[in-house]
């Protein structure tokens, strides 16, 4: 059967004390929101629908950048989950099969769970959890015929109370049936809310079956504030880690690399202590990235060393036995097979040909103050030491460029090109010049002890 | 009432196993006897003696950076907390008032503790707390009439070593009184030394009031190993991290920011993994610091970017929307607002005006052997990539400078400065050197074979 | 007496889901085996064999690399550690004394455990250790007259399994006793292997003593799956950080310090957080590695001080009182006394006398695309910012380099050598040279929404 989701992330998350929007906040390299989209996104459904609100331009930027699939729908005013729901109905118009609602600040639903969520024989299905300390939360009470009723903790009766089943606030129902309920909620409470909760209620009212899924109540962890922000991202990367080494992967100090959402890495990959991953990360079988390397948006291939010290931004493509050194940085550039790069360079906005060895201090001088310009470099060429690549700029196959050189034009294939002076040498020039240079510092010290005096 | 703090630092700690002295090492990149002196800074006292033994000279010099209002004392032989006391005295002639007398080697006591000692209506008060194993600590003997007395360990009664109110050795009395008491002490134990504590007895002896005030055993944590002052490192950092977070800073993986004891971070900056507060840094809200970024004695303003990678020293004033890249280094120097400085860049001595571009490679040649410089960059410049500011030197609102170029001499506004050779291209050589290259490598290769026979 | 060692290193360990051969994979910087062939060494044993099979190659590399005296030989097929012991022996010809088999997945045996294992008075001694969870180990069942036998798990009676005195595999024999019971072991079992343990029951049979010394069960703690290996890590470093703080050196947060098998540090030395050892490091008492540094196979001077962000590679030197910065790399150099290079370097291959001054941006260009070369520097000199020095090349005592040089030739002592263009100032020029690249830009942006449409 088709599904579709209604993820809510409108709200502002007050006790974030932050001005970002709650589900903005960075968990594993990527906003909140973007996890639920995430797991939503294993359903392969027919339609998504985020709901925003606070800071809803900024929501739906991430949302494009995570989900370019789903569609936004704006809740002006917070109203409660019902109301929110509301704001996305009208975007699955048309839509037959079952709407999943999901919470951009919940990020630890299993795909497993939603699936569990979708087989269930119910018109209505809750995702509840048998909670360790149940205080506040609704109990999701059972009946013969399911889930009977939803009560909130202010209304229930000691009994009510004992039960430690409570409700995540994740719900799955018929499309047509969500249209009618939610169309039917009212909102007389001390809020004045509309609560999504309350569909189960009408629902059982009109004879339509209710049931509760259970999962592990850690699934369910919901952000409200900082300190709990951090635990999550614990709990992530302590997930992400052991997932890791249970794929293959080496990790000589696992609690100290610091995975993204989206990070892949192969069997056999040797990962260094204190390795940051952004989003969009792939490391091939074997490649190795050494201590204190930072990687985003970046392809490795097998065979492949990297750092210490090194930064691969956006667009860094290495290809197989591609070596990046110490304090190199390189962003939107293609390295073919091994290409060289050991020491202090800046590559960037540039093409690199097989085997090409790329001296230290090199720097593609990309920007000229207004506009970015590419550089490309042949296979098999030789770039010395500080070469400077004034881009747009091309060196070609098996070209060599003399260390110290400003290459401003383009270098032939197999020619070798120089843009320095020649080195002249002054003989004792150098203890007069020091013996100057102290004098002169006497001199200022003494003018200085003299104004002070 | 006037308050007048002793901070007793004298000690060698000789379980630290080291030459420094103990009140030395580092807490929170700060000595540990720092943490005591701005604990007790709060308290707006009106004099402060540092009581000096071990390494007098270089725990004056920690003394003078931290709290240049305080005074020291030498107590050159160690004869007791009492014989200290003793030789700060005079020190506080004609101060009326109270005395507190806190320790360099216990930095964990709170300034709202040390009020509570002010506050208490008694002539002598003494810290204690409640051990959850009391050990061979002093133990507090509470009466009718407040602090009966204190016994130590090995005089105490079975009655008395069940008693967990323990002594911490934190004193308050009045001036006059301490004065006359202190004169009185004693040194007629196993030790031969003065203790502080026996002025308790003497106070109840002439029939002054004596008090305990509580804290909790965490605050009076002392340390005499290295492994304590680990573990005390690892209790600064928790507290400071939780706060960090309290205050709404954005922090990736709390538990790898290290910070230092006066660290200040706005509300909604990001600190990303892997960063490392050296003393007197302050970044306003919304300021970014990516992850792997070292920042000591700088300024990082709302809007500003840093690193990852970057290095940030004493001196480095970013102003608004500032971007500092990776593997750069500023030193001593003004970045005015929006000013880039994204790769590979050494900044020392330095002032660059608002908006301009910083090159990567560029490098302020601060230092000629002899002297330090300063190079001043104007507005809406351009330093085109590895250019070398041989300070002193200026370089004018909206100038650019070529990549490669050595500038020696004043640019003006809106001039272009070159410093560089005309590339030269040499058509078909680079295959014909490398050719050379290889015969010689192996001729060598050969010669040694031949060697080897 | 003297003492020989079987090291067991054939085995796949096919649950690390690993290509690697399972001793290889890292541990403390070093592979696995490593560990138990430097334990075996400080018995300072007569003879050592390694028994190799998966990997052999790549286990004899590194069996050479971490104990040269060692000898290999070869298991060609795995037919249990009874037969593994038995291609051994043949290198073991001729030698009498005792002979301890180790295992080279199972790294954190003690010396002093093996010494007593050789002090026990028995023909056979097995290494035995009270399991907190016996589990399925084999167990050591004793009698009157030490260790009567050796029973497997699956093989043993309810009385039995509920002893909790396990065996760890090490065994330590009579050499000329261990030749004739594992020449007489069967393979009549399930798995069709030669089992090394039966040579306990031959033993006894044949009347000869056997015995059982008691270790940790932290000492015989084996390595089976990647996450073992990841808390094996875990607590090697712990036991490295703690040894480190007794011996009196400054870890500001040991829990971020890596160290590797062999590093030594020197009391009151002070490492930052966040530094990483590979294997060859030694540091002086009093050096001072500053956060974020990276160093292998080197050594570091009493009052030497490095990075943050720093990069030590193998035969990096440093005498007393260097300075070596941060973004700076040094591989195969030796800097004398004193010499300071503050930032953003390579040296390479290279010798920098006393006193040097390296300027920011230093490059030794050490490879001409097919040879190293190596690069002399004298004492007292000053290189410039930016200098390239193309080896193989000499700059002399006192001499300097201008910023911006490359030195191509030699510069004698006391010189002055440049290598750079003048500064040409062309005034006015820059603000036309930016009108021009906006207009090309609006021209292109133009361009390219005229093909858009």
């Amino acid at each position: 059967m088709a599904t579709a989701l209604i993820v809510l992330a409108a709200g502002q998350g007050t006790r974030m004390n932050s001005d970002l929007p709650k589900v903005l906040h960075p968990l594993g390299a990527a906003p909140l929101v973007a996890h639920a989209l995430r797991t939503g996104a294993m359903l392969d459904p027919e339609a998504v629908v985020v709901v925003t609100g606070h800071g809803a331009e900024a929501v739906e930027r991430a949302v494009r950048d995570w989900a370019p699939e789903a569609r936004c729908a704006l809740q002006a005013e917070q109203k409660g989950t019902g109301h929110a729901v509301a704001q996305a109905l009208p975007l699955l118009e048309g839509f037959e099969g079952r709407v999943i609602v999901l919470y951009g600040d919940t990020p630890f639903i299993r795909p497993e769970t939603l699936e569990d969520m979708l087989a269930a024989p119910a018109d209505v299905v809750v995702l509840g959890f048998e909670a360790e300390d149940p205080g506040r939360y609704g109990r999701l009470i059972e009946g013969p015929e399911g889930l009977a009723r939803i009560v909130e903790w202010k209304d229930a009766t000691e009994a009510e109370r004992a039960v430690t089943l409570c409700n995540s606030g994740v719900i799955a129902a018929e499309a047509d049936l969500l249209r009618r309920l939610v169309g039917a909620l009212g909102c007389d409470n001390a809020a004045g809310e509309y609560y999504l909760t309350d569909i189960v209620g009408l629902a059982r009212a009109e004879g339509a079956r209710a049931a509760v899924v259970r999962c592990p109540e850690a699934e369910t962890l919901g952000i409200n504030t900082r300190a709990e922000l951090a635990r999550a991202e614990a709990l992530f990367q302590a997930r992400a880690r052991a997932a890791a080494l249970e794929d293959g992967v080496t990790l000589t100090a696992p609690e100290t690399v610091f995975f993204a959402l989206d990070t892949v890495i192969g069997r056999d990959a040797v990962i260094g202590p204190n390795v940051v991953f952004g989003p969009g990360v792939t490391i091939e079988s074997g490649a190795e990235i050494a201590a204190f390397c930072h990687l985003t948006g970046c392809h490795v291939s097998r065979g492949a060393t990297v750092g210490p010290f090194a930064r691969l931004r956006p667009g860094a493509e290495l290809a197989e036995d591609v070596h990046v050194g110490n304090f190199v940085e390189i962003k939107n550039a293609l390295l073919d097979e091994g290409v060289k790069v050991g020491h202090l360079t800046y590559l960037g906005d540039a093409q690199v040909g097989a085997r090409t060895n790329i001296g230290a201090g090199t720097v593609t001088c990309n920007y000229d103050g207004v506009m970015k310009h590419r550089t490309e470099i042949g296979a098999d060429a030789f770039i010395g030491s500080d070469t400077m690549l004034v881009a747009p700029v091309r060196v070609g196959d098996g070209a060599l460029t003399a260390s110290g050189s400003v290459i401003t034009e383009e270098v032939p294939a197999g020619a070798v090109a120089l843009a320095r002076a020649r080195q002249v040498v002054k003989a004792g020039l150098a203890p007069k010049l020091f013996a100057m240079l102290r004098a002169e510092k006497a001199r200022r010290q003494a003018a200085r002890d003299r104004g002070d005096a």
